[in-house]
């Protein structure tokens, strides 16, 4: 199996952001296997886990365990969440190719999730960038901005907060910045103008569109921010995580229906979708007591349909 | 409450399309007071019924009785699908503003739908276009092509199959003709290339995109169908009807979440939220053993949201 260029990247979230948000713990081993058949699938981008104290997260207590395991794939992009230098410093430790870093635009949301003003947390990008020049060059830094399109706390966020907070994150060494719908507010008329404003301010330093289907508007937002020029995209496998509000919804858009989105249309993410939904089995054993999402895995494929990226099953 | 010119025109088709897709029939007064409520929220174009035999849909047995009662509303287009000249005789004497007819472009849909052809559904809407123009001149006649993006019996449906289809019904006397995802099928790429192929065919007689919400793109594709040019949504309160086959899924799209997509992006729909929201509960009497789906409804509105609409509660 050999990597190929694609149209857009998938990015799998759901053992980060879907495994922290519930409140059950996936055994390491079954984290791994999912992790395995999520990679035998196509996917190359997996954010693996967070590194945060164990009495926080008790889901995120075997991530150094997790990375080991996921960097044996080879030519997959393994990501850990860190909060801060400290969280930085252990997942370089154990081998991430990649750092993530949540920077919340809403002042409100800042205090509430990591307990800084937005001006400390480019600070605290900035201390990362440092520590990854020194001791781990080939590390990359992404800063994702949070509540980009809205806030549950504070409401409208300005887009210049968003914009200027982008580009301070790039100035303090991150070496891309990506928008997050965290509340699931986004439209597509933002998504595209926020984008393409974000683009305008760092150019190719312009990363990932995070987007959630809190409202339903998950995959339209995938679509607007597609046309808008952003090839990255989250997503998390059953839908796990976020917020579900809402029965049959989810917080994180879908990654089954996102790549099916993209390959119906013609638009090669890598994936093969059958692979895939087979993926949703060690998820399943993993958390036995949550609900997977997803329409595609439950109407199943359109009869006759081609999907965009070749694959031969083997 | 006067009407206003919009950006797009929200036709409801929950009590013809949802009712007709449940086992439960619903009391007339309750179909009544449920068009009230969806009128009061500024909704302005119901399918209200279809005039087919009751043994075959005793659910839509009091069809005349619902069209009259929609009537009494100022400004309300309403509307009544019928497979035929003897359903099409009934609905114009109830006093129905438009008709829709159904005509499906995939061969073996149309002999499963209504046991005809698809010449021989041509030649039905002539004989209606006739009646009409010698009895009910005023009455509108919209022919919808269903699977137009593919079919469930023999999968992929010929684009040129489609767009021949829609010039044939509009020469056989039809004022419009949209295209219908009616096994939700469709993806975005593939709506804006049949739409805007069907608007240089047809010219400003293309009409209305129907689309479902099967595998989770509904609003993905309306949103490709707006951009295409389309101005003219087909949905459903509550995502009632279609086919859910999946769990939290629904066949048509959900008429709040497709009202809160495109008033969040500023396009006006001319539909008040919280007025449309309360529109669930004489539904929800009326089928109380059906579950009613929504993203919105269930998430709520964000915090500090605008609707493009301008609206004073009263």
């Amino acid at each position: 199996m050999k990597s190929v260029a694609t149209d857009v990247l998938i990015s799998e979230v759901g053992p980060r952001d879907g495994l922290q948000s519930i409140k059950s713990i996936m055994p390491t081993d079954l984290k791994n296997k999912w992790i395995d058949a999520l990679f035998l699938s196509g996917i190359r981008e997996i954010e693996v886990a967070s590194f945060v104290p164990t009495k926080l997260l008790p889901q995120m207590a075997d991530a150094s365990l997790v990375v080991k395991h996921a960097t044996t794939h080879p030519g997959l992009t393994v990501m850990a969440l860190v909060p801060n230098l400290r969280g930085a410093q252990a997942a370089i430790e154990a081998g991430v190719h990649k750092i993530t870093i949540p920077v919340s635009a809403s002042a409100a949301h800042s205090m509430a999730n990591v307990r800084k003003t937005r001006e400390e947390m480019i600070e605290e990008v900035k201390k990362i960038s440092q520590y990854r020049n020194a001791h781990a060059p080939n590390v990359k830094i992404e800063a994702g901005i949070s509540t980009a399109f809205g806030c549950t706390l504070q409401g409208l966020v300005p887009e210049d907060d968003v914009i200027w907070l982008a580009e301070q994150v790039i100035l303090a060494g991150a070496d891309e910045s990506g928008l997050s719908d965290t509340t699931g507010y986004a439209n597509p008329a933002q998504i595209k103008r926020l984008f393409k404003r974000l683009r305008a301010a760092i150019g190719n330093k312009a990363g990932a569109a995070h987007l959630h289907n809190t409202r339903g508007l998950g995959l339209a937002n995938c679509l607007a921010a597609f046309e808008a020029g952003v090839t990255s995209f989250d997503s998390s496998l059953g839908g796990l995580g976020g917020c579900p509000y809402a029965p049959g919804a989810s917080g994180n858009v879908v990654t089954e229906d996102l790549v099916f989105m993209f390959e119906a249309m013609g638009i090669t993410t890598g994936v093969n979708l059958d692979l895939l939904f087979k993926a949703r089995n060690p998820l399943q054993d993993g958390v036995p007591q949550e609900t997977l999402y997803g329409m595609v895995p439950e109407a199943g494929l359109p009869k006759g349909f081609a999907a965009a990226t070749p694959w031969s099953h083997q």
